[in-house]
C-alpha cells in the first residue's frame, strides 16, 4: 500500500508547504465529468443500478436498519452532519463520516487510507461491529442471496451465472459510487474559462488559498492532492505545528490516524488529504468532527499545517472560495429494493 | 374520534363476519389513481417536493439519524421488514411499522387509529422518545428553521410569509404521503375488466377470500374497510376467537390495542383494519410482527377472526390472490436536502 513514491510525494508536499507564501504556482484543474474505474470493474448502467439498490439496502446490516446511505447521505453532502456516526444498536463511531461525493477521485479510502479502492472500502462498514454490525461478510452475502428479487439485478449487472458474493456486491456498490461526482462548480466553470463564474471575493479567496499554501496538499481536481494510481494514497501529518491552542481545543492528537491501523510510529497522526469539494454540505469538520464551522476549519488548518494566522478578511475570502467548490449534484431516481421473503425471516 | 357511526360499522362488520360463508357478495373496487386530500391541505407539486425533503430528513430526530424513511422505506414496502422498529439510541419500538403505501386511503392512522389524519400522524414519531426522540415538536421546528435552505421550499409550497411550524411541516409530509399509492395491481386491472390480469389460481383465491369471509373487514378499494370520513376509523377486535393455539403462540392478547390509548375496556384488543395491499413487501405481519410468512398470516386470521381452518390449497390460493394486490410503485426522484449550516452546530 505504501510505496516509495508515496513518501517522496509526502516529502515534496511538506517542502512545498514550508515554501514562502505566494511562491506556489497553483495548477488549477477542473473536476472531470467521469470518474476513473478499474479495468476489472467497468462502470455500466446495470451495475450502477444494482449498486444503488445495495447502497440503500439496510438489510446489509445486522439489525436491518443501517445502510451505506445512513451515514453517507447522497440526498445531501454525502455524510451525516454528525461529529461521528451512529451505527447499529445506537453505537457511536470514532471518526467523522467522510463524504461519498467524489470519493472516486481519491486513490485510497477511509480517513486513514486503509482501503486501496472503493471496492475494498465497501466491505469495511458491513462487518464493522459499531457500524453495520454483521459478524461476517458471508452472512451479508447470504442475506442478499436469499432476497430472491436481487438475482435478476445481479444477472443484468454481471451476466448469467454471476456469483452473488462479497466481490460482486462490492463491485456494484463501487460502480454506483463512481457516479457520485459533482462537476461544474463555479470554480470548475471559472478554470474552464468562464471568468464571471467566481465573484471578486471568491477570486481573492482563490489567490489567498494558494498564497497561504493550502494548495501544497489540497491540489488537483479534487483538492485532495495529485491524481495517483489506485491504492497509492496521499497522506499528510495533521497537526504538523503543535504550538497553538487548536491542538488541545480540538483534540487533534487524540487519534493516531494511519498509525492506529499500521502500528508504525512513522504513521502517527498521518491522514489522507481529504477533498475540499462541497464543504458547505459537510459540517462538522475533520476526522473527529469537532470543528463546526468552515471559517474555524480554515483558521485551524492554516495554523496547524502552515503556521499561518490569516486575517479575518482572508478567512472570509477563502471560505467564499471554498463555497465555490460546491458542484452540481446529479438528480437521481430512487432504487426499488426487492422484498424480504417471509420464509427468510423464519 | 369515536363516533356512533363508527360503532355501528363495527357491529355491522362483526355481523357480516359471522354470516354464512359464500353469502357475502363482495364489492370489488379498484384503487383510485389519486388519494383524497383535506380541503385545508390540497396536494400540490411544491408541497409534495417539500414533504419529500422532510420525509427523508433525519435531522427531525434528536440524533439526526432517524427519518420517516428509516422505518417507512418507500424504496421498498413502506415499512422496515423488522418485527418492530428501531429508533434513536438503538431503542426497540413496541409495534410493527405499518406501511406508508396507500396510508392515504385509511381514515385514521397508526395501528390503534389514534391519529385522525396523515397530518396528525406525521407529528407523532418525531416526539416519540423511542422513535425520533425529539423532546418537543418546537425543537424539531427550530431545527428546520435554522436550516436556511428550507425557507425557499416552504415559500414555494405555502406562499410568501409562510410560518415554518409543526403544522406546515406536517402538512407537507402528509401531501407527499398522499402520492405514495400503488394503483394498477393485477387485481385492479382485473376488476377494471382485464380478465387476463389474474391467474386461475388468483381468481380461485379471490373467491375463497370472499367466501371464507375476509371481505367482511378487508373490503373497499384499499382492503381496509369502507371509505369513511377522515378521522372515523374502521376497527375490529383481534383476536376475536380465542380457542386456538395461535393466540398464545403469537402473543395476540399481549397488546391491548386501542385500549392502551383510550383506557376504555370496550377498546380492548381493538385494532384498525389494515390494508392488504403490497403484503408481499411487508413481512413480517400483524401489530407485533411475530408472524413471518403470508400463508401463516392467512391461517391465523381465518382462525382467530372467522373460526375457519382453510385447507392448504385454499391458503395457497388466497396468498396468490393477495400477491395480486401488489401495485405499481411510482418511480421517484431523490430529494435534495439543504445543508446544516456550520453555525447551527455551535
Amino acid at each position: 500500500m505504501t510505496s516509495p513514491t508515496h513518501w517522496l510525494l509526502v516529502a515534496l508536499a511538506l517542502i512545498a508547504s514550508l515554501a514562502p507564501t505566494g511562491a506556489t504556482a497553483a495548477d488549477w484543474q477542473a473536476l472531470p465529468n467521469q470518474a476513473p474505474a478499474p479495468a476489472d470493474n467497468p462502470t455500466t448502467p446495470a451495475k450502477i443500478e444494482l449498486g444503488k439498490m445495495l447502497y440503500f439496502d439496510p438489510r446489509l446490516s445486522s439489525t436491518g436498519t443501517v445502510s451505506c446511505f445512513s451515514c453517507h447521505n447522497v440526498m445531501e453532502g454525502g455524510d451525516d452532519h454528525r461529529p461521528t456516526s451512529i451505527g447499529v444498536h445506537g453505537q457511536l463511531g470514532g471518526r467523522n463520516s467522510p463524504t461519498v461525493w467524489n470519493a472516486a477521485f481519491h486513490s485510497v479510502q477511509f480517513w486513514d487510507g486503509r482501503a486501496p479502492s472503493l471496492e475494498a472500502q465497501a466491505k469495511g462498514p458491513i462487518v464493522n461491529p459499531i457500524e453495520m454490525g454483521m459478524p461476517k461478510l458471508d452472512l451479508a452475502v447470504d442475506r442478499i442471496r436469499r432476497i430472491s428479487g436481487y438475482a435478476p439485478a445481479f444477472e443484468r449487472a454481471f451476466g448469467k451465472g454471476v456469483k452473488i458474493d462479497e466481490d460482486s456486491i462490492a463491485k456494484a456498490i463501487a460502480a454506483y459510487e463512481r457516479t457520485l461526482i459533482t462537476p461544474n462548480s463555479p470554480y470548475d466553470r471559472f478554470v474552464k474559462g468562464d471568468k464571471a463564474a467566481l465573484t471578486a471575493q471568491q477570486q481573492r479567496g482563490m489567490q489567498a488559498f494558494a498564497s497561504i499554501g493550502c494548495t501544497a496538499c489540497h491540489s488537483g481536481a479534487n483538492f485532495s492532492g495529485p491524481a495517483l494510481p489506485p491504492g497509492t494514497g496521499f497522506f499528510m501529518k495533521f497537526p504538523t505545528y503543535l504550538d497553538n491552542p487548536y491542538v488541545a481545543r480540538y483534540h487533534l492528537l487524540d487519534d493516531g490516524g494511519k498509525a492506529v491501523q499500521t502500528g508504525k510510529s512513522e504513521d502517527q497522526n498521518l491522514w489522507r488529504v481529504p477533498t475540499l469539494r462541497n464543504l458547505a454540505f459537510t459540517a462538522p469538520y475533520f476526522h473527529n468532527g469537532l470543528v463546526k464551522s468552515l471559517p474555524e476549519a480554515v483558521r485551524v488548518m492554516a495554523k496547524t499545517q502552515l503556521d499561518k494566522s490569516p486575517t479575518d478578511a482572508d478567512v472570509a475570502d477563502i471560505v467564499a472560495f471554498l463555497d465555490a467548490l460546491s458542484g452540481e449534484f446529479p438528480q437521481q431516481t430512487m432504487p426499488r429494493l426487492p422484498p424480504t421473503p417471509g420464509d427468510m425471516l423464519e
